[in-house]
């Protein structure tokens, strides 16, 4: 193998395969990058197993040829190496990496030993990465990091009809995301880990295709493959447990929610159970966060915002993290809390996100 | 104790006081700051007997009084508070903050249980703050993390003349800031974790005073005081060891000398030694690296600048990081490393920064 490629291209290349390689080196060839070049094009690969992403980056191939080096060490040089254009080529075991005034050698594997994936030729759904981006953002807070709930570790997808969902859950609280688009069905369990290495290949496009196929998901974004494993197993039927028809509203402006929950919750040190209740009057809502201790050195916290309530005096307790997530999950300027008993779920929603749900099981306090 | 005192005033006299605080909670009490209310200023200290804090503020005191609450709650409560201001005052045991729509009622400890520190009247050095930050920040990197040479654990300093010396040195290297002051002679060996205390406080005033006393050293910052014991014994004859008269000197711009460091050295891992070679001939510098494996797995790197050199062909070799962290140091555009033989000591200085001298000693490759 011998290329010549720009220093942007191959510095943006490497940040982008880098991450999927496998960090705990047990297996020697998962830690390595894979390099192809062929007929003027450099293709890299990496893969842990778990995930996988392969990229292709234009450069002038003067000998075509295949290796694999250490991913790490690879990241660390393109990124501190100065220069316009390097020169990159095998020698013997080593690989050659040259610029004006520097020349690098490093191991290499062989690259018969490196996993081969095969990429589907065509793709069953188109998304906007925008969409799918957000998707991520506002739903990963829920899902589960409980490896014992190994099926919630995951953000299920699922489309029907002209939607698709995005849900993730801990069985505390549960978070749904509905996009547009026209799709083949499919549902697919992917591990939160998979999501946040696919989240950060999305500004390469404004689409993504994707396809499930056996135990995988094989994305393709821009001129970079991404695949994972899916999660095996039936997803919970989270559209059951979202309850539609709650009575109580209370309507509250979020900043100023989100503000109280984070003063309330001062009096609160690392280890313990965060609780914080809510006290409905016509008006007003009452945070209390209280802090009891053996030694009476109970500590209590109480913080007052307007609201739009009507009803009557209602108490209601939460986990303080769970309540300030759900919350926080939002981008609009207000939120809307629906109650029905102090023991039964509570759904949040917000007028100017109708897209996003939230729902939160109570706390006895 | 009962005062009204301004948000944003609060505020900054937590932040400069809280981090003297014990942080381990041992002795409950030295996890607290100290509120001691009178006359219409609210004095805020804390200390882990290792070093201490005492702030003065306005406010309105309406009753007189002391007492003292968890150093880390109140950080937490007064950064996460919001309104223009608040009321503070004691209730039995507690400490009630009040805001326009809050009430935190907060533990206290008893304030006779509170160590009194006493500040000395007048001090008997003045500095500018610009000069003691500067001096904290060029040397700290050669001080000694090995707690078994205790006395190199701090930064030296010694007034003499017109002049005051800060000194630092781990055995292997050494770095000399020299400051124009008329002061008090004196001399004190100050721990590296006070000194990055001290550091935070010196944007409050242009100008410092300070005290060595017993076995304490101490500051006037503007409205606030800062002590911290100071490390017992003699500093070793640092000017002893300061080569003036190498005769071999190679000037290179400082820069492409940090970059060129940094390229080679991503062919280390975290663990091994990491050298690096100086091959110096006439007008060039080399950096070589070699990472040698059982495995004959052995990775080089070479980089080469342009330097003035114009002396025989010239081979030495240091820790790459010492050698890093004594470059990096300076803030001009060009450094000048004057040698002699291959293992003895190398100055590294400025044209631009004559008040800052490096001293490192080579290593054999």
């Amino acid at each position: 193998m011998k290329i010549r490629i720009s220093s942007n291209n191959i510095k943006s290349a490497v940040k982008k395969v880098f991450s999927a390689a496998d960090k705990r080196g047990n297996i020697p060839i998962l830690s390595n990058i894979l390099f192809e070049a062929e007929d003027n094009i450099l293709k890299l690969t990496a893969t842990n197993l778990e995930i996988g992403v392969s990229t292709f980056i234009d450069c002038e191939v003067t000998e075509s040829g295949k290796t694999t080096v250490n991913a790490q060490k690879c990241a660390k040089l393109f990124s501190s190496l100065i220069g316009e254009e390097f020169e990159v080529e095998t020698d013997d075991s080593k690989l050659i990496v040259k610029s004006a005034n520097s020349r690098f050698s490093l191991a290499t594997l062989p690259p018969e030993e490196f996993p081969e994936i095969e990429f589907p030729e065509s793709f069953g759904v188109k998304l906007s990465s925008s969409d799918i981006d957000r998707a991520i953002k506002k739903v990963s807070y829920a899902v589960s990091k409980d490896e014992a709930r190994y099926i919630l570790t995951g953000v299920y997808f699922r489309s029907f009809g002209d939607k698709i969902h995005a849900v993730a859950t801990d069985g505390h609280r549960l978070a749904l995301f509905e996009m547009k688009a026209e799709a083949e069905e499919f549902s697919s369990i992917i591990p939160r880990k998979a999501l946040s290495e696919l989240k950060k290949l999305l500004k390469e496009s404004d689409e993504i295709e994707l396809l499930g196929k056996e135990n995988k998901i094989f994305f393709r974004i821009g001129d970079t493959l991404f695949w994972s494993s899916v999660i095996d197993g039936e997803y919970p039927d989270y559209m059951a447990v979202i309850p539609e028809d709650n009575p109580l509203e209370c309507i509250a402006i979020r900043e100023e929610l989100v503000n109280a929950l984070k003063e309330v919750s001062v009096i609160y040190d690392k280890e313990e159970i965060r609780a914080v209740i809510l006290n409905l009057t016509p008006g007003n809502l009452r945070l209390i966060a209280r802090k009891m201790e053996l030694d009476s050195a109970s500590e209590e916290a109480e913080v007052n915002i307007p609201v739009e309530y009507s009803g009557e005096e209602f108490e209601i307790g939460f986990n303080i993290n769970h309540l300030l997530e759900a919350v926080s999950s939002f981008d609009g300027d207000t939120i809307k809390i629906l109650m029905d008993q102090p023991i039964s779920p509570v759904l949040i929603v917000s007028e100017e996100e109708p897209e996003l749900k939230n729902v939160i099981m109570p706390m006895k306090v």
